[in-house]
């Protein structure tokens, strides 16, 4: 009844499907200044001379060497001023003996002349120049041809454009450059369950996010991306616009719809319409790959999971699209060297693609975390910087074991790496620097403290309780107290909606109202505040600043919560401007919700 | 008689200015897909929960995880199903103990059901699913909200918004994000001398290369360039020029014009328009450095010469471009450390700008070197990554000396840097990795080499030759013959084109004709041979791949040439990956011109 994938293509099978169904690069010629960012598709070289002629270097004046070789400061030499030369202009007079004229930077050397005194070691009056130094023949004369002469090759095949080589280019006289076409790339949404936004979801129905991600990542690439319209799970539907989109761009890239089963009509597509090369790849995520072509079109679909159509796009498509562009198709700063800051679990049978974050530890070395909160979460989006893949015969991936993560375009590792409580003052301290906060529980928190992934922790813990939990090598570095209490109805309550256990205000909910209470666990208090409101709890345990400024809320108590650093982090540049922000003594912006806890009230 | 420039700025001074000048950040609503690479402007909380609904996350069954308490691989769960759901489907059906319903990934959980079977532990016939597996409450359910909770912060604001963000952005239903708008920045060229390419030169005249390395340079920090017609040095037109770009723009920049001699009249024209805030900073280069504003428009005036309008940007007006589009001023990846790879000597006075390329020595480390080629050297762009700054009172920096190098955007060390004689084979090679080549004499290559710069040479030089250079710890990778004769006339030649002392050509030609022969040095074999078509020599010492296929060359020799490896570079990989390259065994791109050293004509 499920069509089950046999045959499953190895990693190495698919990248040399990949490689195949690989777009040849087009070339075309672009105005320079749109040139930006493109590769140059044939060996550039100067048609002529640049500079076309000789000219001065400085603002001084041009002479003969000769006639200062045995001047300086002392005894100048005493030469005829007879006029001066600006730049751009053809010098209508000539320098012989004893003879200097005026020159600017930039302008032609006269007939005679064959050296250039700076202004600066000169003295002038009315028709005089006394030249303080003595000069040799070429002394700050750009000689034609010297920067590069006609016929000399200026830049080479295949060199990306950036502002230099576009400035190189343009003193050379082109207004237009032969560079790799950017490849046109489809990208087509599936499946039935997605809405565009900002259209209004039916029950069952979730945004389409791929459609946005794999389109930046294309151009990121230096693919140009076509959004074409979503098509649900109708196989007529899918049909036309595949079609459609094959015969406009050079690559089409679907996402969603791939898995086996009964709904999952993109490989059937590809496999009636145009041909289908591989269905089925040895990778979690990433098995249902499909590659092929439609109308000679080549063809890749993605998973529709967010972070594993990403993953399996940045391991075959990226390269597919680079190479296309001119560009490397995998070039060394596409993969950095790191190590696995905490263990890591994995099934066998498949490769693992493993979306991971990046930190540098107090050396500078890169340590990689795994970051996936399951099947189908935008959020593991943004807290990872690429991959890393397990082969499949590995289950266990040691602290500390050397890994290649392959990087996804623009991650890179935060200044700073956070874990643990909200916390109003310490958020708006990250602020002033690139940081990143995963968003636990305090016991986590700290575990993730202890095993030297992040460099600083928000905690409504004890010293005991981090002694438990075998935290050391940290320093408290200031403390906060957070007004909480109630949404809803507190006073009559059955059923009460909470954070998850380890969170300090769980902690202080348990104390306040009992560990025997009827709870509904929500991950945010967000989620908890939501269900007080919709009524699916009576009331729910939350923090001041989680409730709207309309809303109603029940204050009961302080929580405290300390901020902690990891001793080898304070190295970092990026920790130190966040604690000299964070520092209550020059903070200012805690708006009444939060205070330094030595000067709090103590309100039980 | 012309001006100097009293009371020069200091550096500290300059940044300040700019700081005031930077514009202020403004925000605008953009489409989703358009804000790749813009800065978040408002931090983004989802209006709804993220999923909507409880979801599978697994292809597989839904229901009562206490109906497989028991179960395992030996003794199933047998359940009844009662039909299937599948993704953006409105479930009409329910759970009930001892029932099961097929449920694809995404689809939502029917009412009664808590838990999800993936379909790999199951066996279904008919109407009977058997589940060899136990499962608990929420096993594979992904939870309304437990993405991001209705309420709940998904981005902050001034978050980079790359392909990850904006599939988190599009997954809250985004269709437009509040980004900080590119500010328009007004790129101004002024001068006589320039001629905008494709433009005919007039004698005297150069092609504009600033505005549009300029331009580039603003696109990359997030501006959006503008490029204004060129003025000359008119008075009249520039203030006409200027003040349309200043009401159009939120920042202007002129290149050029702006030094002290007769014809500067942009800070003229400041001073009479608007409001000079700054003229003249204690740098060089960049001395003449114009700061102010015009009709309320910041306005900054950059030197005439590429690299020094490049660098003085960089240093000044990237991180005010940065700034006013919501990027961090100056980020940590804007400045790398690296160490002088051999000693530079300054001038004193004032603070010395110094471009420099970067290379990796062997352990990863990274070497600077200066590679300037002199004021207005196009030339020198292409071969900056970036720049140092040397105090003034600073007159000698050594080898080893750790200095910080100012990145240019999209400016990072080559896999391979080499030096020397130009050579076929190697070229090709190294068009294989991320390459740079400095096209110097053997002699310097040599020397290059022996100072830790570069980590290939290919030099025209016997061992005696290297030993007295003091060039050890090298390896001879392979050696090729370069085809060497004359174009021109060198029967009765009187005058001959050649390059400089040092190169190997140079040494085969004074061994052919005569080391007293009448000679005019060229800095390129290209420019020699321009030089005797022109009759500027009688003939020229060049290579025969120099010479256009339907030029005149009598062939007279080979000239030898190796291809030299510093022990310390083996281990890069992108010197790997070149040797591999050229590998004569492997290579088959020699066309006749050059022919590996071991099986070419021994002519002489």
């Amino acid at each position: 009844m499920r069509k089950e994938f046999r045959d499953l293509a190895s990693l190495a099978e698919a990248r040399e499907v990949a490689q195949e169904l690989t777009p040849e690069p087009t070339v075309e010629e672009v105005d320079i200044e749109d040139a930006g960012g493109m590769v140059l598709a044939e060996t550039l070289r100067s048609p002529k001379d640049v500079p076309g002629f000789d000219r001065s270097k400085m603002d001084g004046y041009a002479l003969q060497a000769e006639d200062t070789y045995d001047a300086d400061e002392e005894s100048p030499a005493e030469l005829e001023l007879a006029g001066s030369v600006s730049a751009g202009e053809t010098p209508d007079l000539s320098v012989s003996t004893g003879v200097a004229v005026g020159i600017a930077t930039g302008a032609p050397i006269p007939e005679g002349a064959d050296a250039v005194v700076p202004v600066e070691r000169t003295e002038a009056e009315d028709d005089v120049v006394l030249v303080r130094t003595s000069l040799a023949p070429g002394d700050h004369v750009m000689y034609a041809g010297s920067d590069v002469a006609a016929g000399e090759r200026a830049l080479s095949s295949g060199t990306l454009l950036t502002q230099r080589e576009i400035g190189l280019a343009a003193a050379t006289g082109r207004a237009k450059l032969p560079v790799y076409r950017q490849p046109k790339v489809a990208v087509v949404s599936t499946g039935d369950e997605l809405v565009r936004p900002p259209g209004v979801l039916d029950s069952g129905q979730i945004h389409d996010s791929n459609t946005y991600s794999v389109a930046a990542a294309v151009e990121s690439a230096g693919g140009e991306a076509r959004i074409y319209p979503h098509v649900g799970d109708d196989y007529g539907r899918m049909v036309e616009v595949i079609a459609e989109a094959a015969a406009e761009c050079d690559l089409v890239l679907s996402s969603g719809s791939t898995s086996a089963s009964d709904e999952d009509v993109v490989y059937r597509v590809v496999e009636d319409e145009g041909s289908l090369l591989l269905h089925g790849v040895s990778l979690k995520p990433g098995r249902p790959t499909v590659f092929g072509s439609v109308d000679e079109t080549s063809f890749v679909g993605l998973p529709g999971n967010p972070i594993s159509a990403l993953s399996v796009y940045r391991m075959f498509v990226e390269g597919m699209i680079r190479e296309a562009a001119g560009l490397p198709r995998e070039p060394e700063t596409r993969t950095v060297d790191a190590s696995f800051a905490a263990e890591v679990r994995t099934e066998g049978g498949r490769t693992r693609i493993l979306p991971v974050g990046m930190v540098e530890d107090g050396s500078g070395d890169l340590l990689a975390y795994s970051v996936d909160r399951g099947s189908g979460a935008t959020t593991s989006l943004t807290l990872a910087d690429g991959y890393v893949t397990v082969e499949s015969e590995t289950n266990y991936v040691d602290r500390g074991e050397p890994v290649e993560v392959s990087v996804f375009a623009d991650g890179s590792p935060p200044s700073v790496l956070g874990a643990g409580e909200a916390d109003a003052a310490v958020a708006s301290a990250l602020e002033v620097v690139d940081s990143r906060w995963l968003d636990v529980s305090s016991r986590e928190a700290a575990r993730r403290l202890r095993d030297g992934v992040v460099d600083v922790a928000v905690v409504a813990l004890s010293s005991e309780d981090l002694d438990s939990l075998g935290v050391s090598s940290y320093s408290r570095h200031s403390s906060y107290r957070r007004l909480v209490g109630f949404a809803g109805d507190p006073e009559d309550a059955e059923v009460y909606g909470v954070v998850p256990e380890g969170y300090g205000l769980r902690g202080w909910f348990e104390d306040e109202v009992s560990t025997d209470a009827d709870v509904r666990v929500y991950r945010s208090e967000e989620g908890a505040y939501n269900a007080a409101e919709d009524g699916e709890v009576d009331a729910a345990a939350v923090g001041a600043d989680v409730v709207p400024k309309d809303g109603a809320f029940e204050q009961r108590g302080w929580l405290d919560v300390d901020l902690l650093v990891a001793d080898d982090r304070r190295t970092k540049s990026g920790v130190q401007q966040m604690l000299a922000a964070v520092d209550p003594d020059e903070s200012d912006g805690f708006e009444g919700l939060q205070v330094p806890g030595d000067i709090g009230d103590d309100t039980g």
